[in-house]
C-alpha cells in the first residue's frame, strides 16, 4: 500500500514542515520523516508532510527532490501550508528572525540551536507563548540524549539542586584521548581534526564555548531563571597538559571539561545560582569519569529524586536527529490536539553568583625550592586566605621538586588569591598547573 | 507574603487533587505540595489544592490535616473540585474501577501502579482518550529515572530496537552483595530484609512479578504494541548460587536481573517482539554492571539516537514521589491550557514470540567424569543442536572436574534442548547451572 493510497482511504489531516537547513542533521530530518512516514503518522494522528528545505545554493544535488529547496527560508516560514519549522541551520542571524517570524505566524517550532537559545530563549519564548505554539529544543543540548524534557518536565515538581555535564564530544574525545595515550593537547587536537571530531577552527569546542552556551540553556531550565552564555563563566582545555593528566592519575583522577550548573543557598536562605565551564579533576569512581570519547553525559541531582545521569551520543547527524524528531513528534501531536507543552519558565529570577564567591576546590601543582621550611611557608599562604588544604603530596627532589596541594571547598576568589600569593613566594618557582576538583563532597 | 495573601492578589485558578493512599510515597507527595506550593503554583499557572486523602483507616494520626482523610475513595474521585487524582495504593483493585471512574469524569490521572498498567493500560488509556484527559505513570518504571516519558516523548520520532534494565531494587540489592561478599542466597536475602530492601513476602520481587510488570510497561510504550505481564517471560533469582556468582567473575562477568525487552526482526521483514525477565551475566565492562546496590538502571538502543542510559534510584518514597510530581504538574499544565499528553499507542500490533524462538546465549556449567573424549561429547550435543561455543573453561579434575560452556546467540528452545540432553549424558554427572548472558554482540 503506498503512502498516497493509505492518505486517500484513511483521509488524515496533513501537517506542513518547513525544514531550515540541510547539513548533517537536516539530511537525516528529512530522511526520518521519509523512511518513518507510516510510523509518525500513527504517533501523531496526522501525516508529515515537507513542504520545503531552505537551502544556501538551491542548485546543488542533495539527495531531496529539487522542487522542495529554496534559497528563500522567510516566505517558506510564512507558508500557510506549513505549520512546523525545524531550524537546524546554526548561527544566531537568520536563524533568530526566521524563529520569531515563524512563532508569530503561529508556527511551532523545533530547534538545535544552543547558541541562538543561550541569549535568545526569552525572545523566542515569549513569542511562542503569546501565539501558544510550542518552542522545543532537546537537540540544544547533549545531542541524542534526553535531558531538557526531563529537567523541563519530569522533574517539573521537583527541586534541582545541581545539573553537571560532559555536553561537548570534541573536548572529551581530546581529553578521554590525552589521558589514555599521554600525547600532549596539540597533537591529539590535530587528531581529533584528522578523525573529524574537531572542527577546522576548533575555538567554539576547545575554548568551552559551546559548552557555556549548554550550560546556560541547563541552568535556566533547571533553576527557572533567565540565564545567558555571558552569566556563564568559561575556560577551555588548551591549557591542559599531558603532566596534567599524568598527575591527575596520581590522585585516581581524570580531567574533563565539566559544565556546571548550581544554586546556592546562602546562610541567610537567599538563592543564586553558579552556571560554570572548566576542566576539572574528578575521581575515577564518579560516573562522568568513565564517559570517554564523543560521549555525552549529564548528572542531575534533585531534592527528592537523587541523583539521576543520562547517557548517550552527543552529537552526529543521526544522534542530534533523533532529538529533534522526538520534540516535531510532540509538537505535531499538540498541533492534532490544540494543546502545547511547558515553555521555558523564569519566575524565580534568581541573580548569578560572580565565580569569585562560588566555592570550589584546587588542585596546584607548583616547582619549590627543595629546603627547610617551604611545605611551611606554602601551606601557610593557604591558611592566610582561609583555604584548609585536603591533600599534599611532594615529589622529586633538588631544582625538581613538586608540590601538588588539593584543597577543600572554599571562595573561588579566596582560591585564586591564593594561587597569587603563592607565585609571589620565592620558594615557589613556578605555579605550573591549577586546575578546579568536583565531584567529591568534600 | 502569605499563600492565601498572593493567591488574594493574584487570583489564580485553583486546582483540586484527589491522593489515593498516604503511604511512603503518598505521604511525599502531600509534603511536596505543601512545601512547594509557590514553585508549583508559578510553573502550572494555578494553584493544587489537596481535596482530600484516602485512606483505610481515618481515625490514624498521620501527620495531615484530619479532615482532608476520607474512607471512600469512590466518593473523592467524583468530586466536581478535584481535577487531578493520584492513586498510589498498589495492588488492581480497588485502583482499576477508582482510575476508570476518575478518567471518565474528566480527571487526569497520574498513577505508580505497574502491576495495575501491566495488565489494563489497553482499558485505562481508552478511558482516559475518550475524557481527552491524562494517565501518566513515570513512577510506575523505575521509581525517579526518567525512563517512560523519554521513551513515549523524547524517542517518538525514532525506532525503539531494545530496552534492558535492571527496575527491581530488591534483587540488584541481593546480587551485588552475593557478588561482594561471597554469601550464598538464603542469607543475603535475610540481610536485604533486616536492612528494608526486601519485603516481608519478598516473591513478587526475588522471582521476578515486578521486573516482568515494568517489561510489560516497557514494550508497549517502546514498540506502541500491546503487553500484558502474561506476555513476559519470567524467571526469578532465587536459585542462583554464590558458586554462580564466583564463576560468573572468572568469566569477567556479574550477574543481574534484567527486564529486557527486544524488537526481532525475521529474514522476511516481519518483525516480533520478546519481553522476559532473567537473571543474566553480563560482561563487568558492560554500563549495567556497574549499577549496584538499590539503584537502577535502563539502557535503551534505538535506529537513530544509539545507546542511551538512564540512571538513578528506582524505588523510595521521595524519589518515586518526585516522578509522581512531574506527572502532576504536566497534567495540571495541561488542564490550564486544554491540553493532553501523549497516551500509549498500539498501534503496531506486533506478536510476542515465545522465548524458545528467541536468540539468546547460554552459560552452562556441569560436573563431568575426568576421562579422555568427555569434552568432544559435550561439544558434540552443542553441536547438534546447532548451537555454536563461544568459550569452554575445565576446571578441577577428578570428581571435581567441571566443564562450563558459553555459547554464541541461539534460538533459546535450541539451547534448552542442548541442555536436557546434556543432563542424559553418562559422563555429565550434573548441570550444575544454567544461565543467559548478556550485553554482548556475539
Amino acid at each position: 500500500m503506498t503512502e498516497s493510497a493509505a492518505q486517500g482511504r484513511r483521509a488524515p489531516r496533513e501537517l506542513g514542515v518547513a525544514v531550515l537547513g540541510l547539513g548533517n542533521v537536516g539530511a537525516e530530518v528529512v530522511r526520518i520523516i521519509n523512511e518513518n512516514a507510516d510510523d509518525l503518522r500513527e504517533r501523531i494522528g496526522a501525516s508529515l508532510v515537507v513542504r520545503g528545505i531552505a537551502v544556501r545554493d538551491t542548485g546543488r544535488e542533495r539527495g531531496v527532490p529539487a522542487e522542495l529547496l529554496t534559497d528563500d527560508p522567510a516566505s517558506l516560514v510564512r507558508r500557510d501550508d506549513v505549520d512546523i519549522v525545524i531550524e537546524v541551520l546554526g548561527g544566531i542571524e537568520p536563524p533568530r528572525e526566521l524563529i520569531r517570524t515563524a512563532l508569530e505566524q503561529g508556527k511551532s517550532v523545533v530547534t538545535a540551536n544552543k547558541a541562538l537559545l543561550a541569549d535568545y530563549t526569552g525572545e523566542l519564548a515569549n513569542a511562542a507563548a503569546e501565539a501558544n505554539v510550542d518552542l522545543y529544543f532537546e537537540a540544544a543540548v547533549a545531542g541524542a540524549i534526553p535531558v531538557v524534557r526531563p529537567l523541563m518536565q519530569s522533574l517539573a515538581g521537583d527541586t534541582v539542586h545541581r545539573v553537571a555535564g560532559i555536553v561537548n564530544g570534541t573536548t572529551n574525545f581530546i581529553l578521554s584521548a590525552m589521558a589514555e595515550t599521554g600525547a600532549d593537547y596539540d597533537s591529539t587536537l590535530a587528531e581529533a581534526g584528522r578523525l573529524g571530531y574537531a572542527e577546522a577552527d576548533p575555538t567554539a569546542d576547545v575554548e568551552g564555548y559551546d559548552a557555556a552556551a549548554k550550560a546556560a540553556i541547563l541552568a535556566a531550565i533547571a533553576f527557572h531563571t533567565r540565564v545567558t552564555a555571558a552569566d556563564v563563566y568559561r575556560e577551555g582545555i588548551s591549557s591542559i597538559t599531558a603532566e596534567d593528566l599524568a598527575s591527575a592519575a596520581k590522585f585516581d583522577c581524570t580531567i574533563k571539561l565539566l559544565s556546571i550548573c548550581e544554586r546556592i543557598r546562602e546562610a541567610d536562605g537567599t538563592e543564586r545560582i553558579s552556571a560554570r565551564v572548566y576542566p576539572a579533576l574528578i575521581p575515577l569512581s564518579h560516573p562522568l569519569a568513565t564517559v570517554s570519547g564523543a560521549y555525552n553525559a549529564v548528572v542531575v541531582e534533585a531534592e527528592n529524586a537523587g541523583r539521576l545521569m543520562f547517557y548517550g551520543q552527543g552529537a552526529g547527524g543521526a544522534p542530534t536527529a533523533s532529538a529533534v524528531m522526538g520534540d516535531v513528534v510532540m509538537a505535531a501531536r499538540n498541533k492534532v490536539h490544540s494543546g502545547r507543552g511547558p515553555l521555558e519558565s523564569t519566575y524565580a529570577s534568581l541573580p548569578v553568583a560572580p565565580i569569585a564567591e562560588v566555592p570550589t576546590r584546587y588542585y596546584v601543582a607548583m616547582n619549590v625550592i627543595d629546603r627547610p621550611g617551604v611545605l611551611e611557608g606554602v601551606a601557610g599562604e593557604f591558611a592566610k586566605h582561609n583555604v584548609s588544604i585536603a591533600a599534599v603530596r611532594q615529589e622529586g627532589d633538588g631544582d625538581e621538586t613538586q608540590l601538588i596541594v588539593i584543597t577543600h571547598r572554599a571562595p573561588d576568589g579566596a582560591l585564586a588569591e591564593t594561587v597569587s600569593a603563592l607565585e609571589k613566594m620565592e620558594a615557589v618557582t613556578k605555579v605550573s598547573s591549577v586546575l578546579r576538583m568536583e565531584g567529591t563532597d568534600e
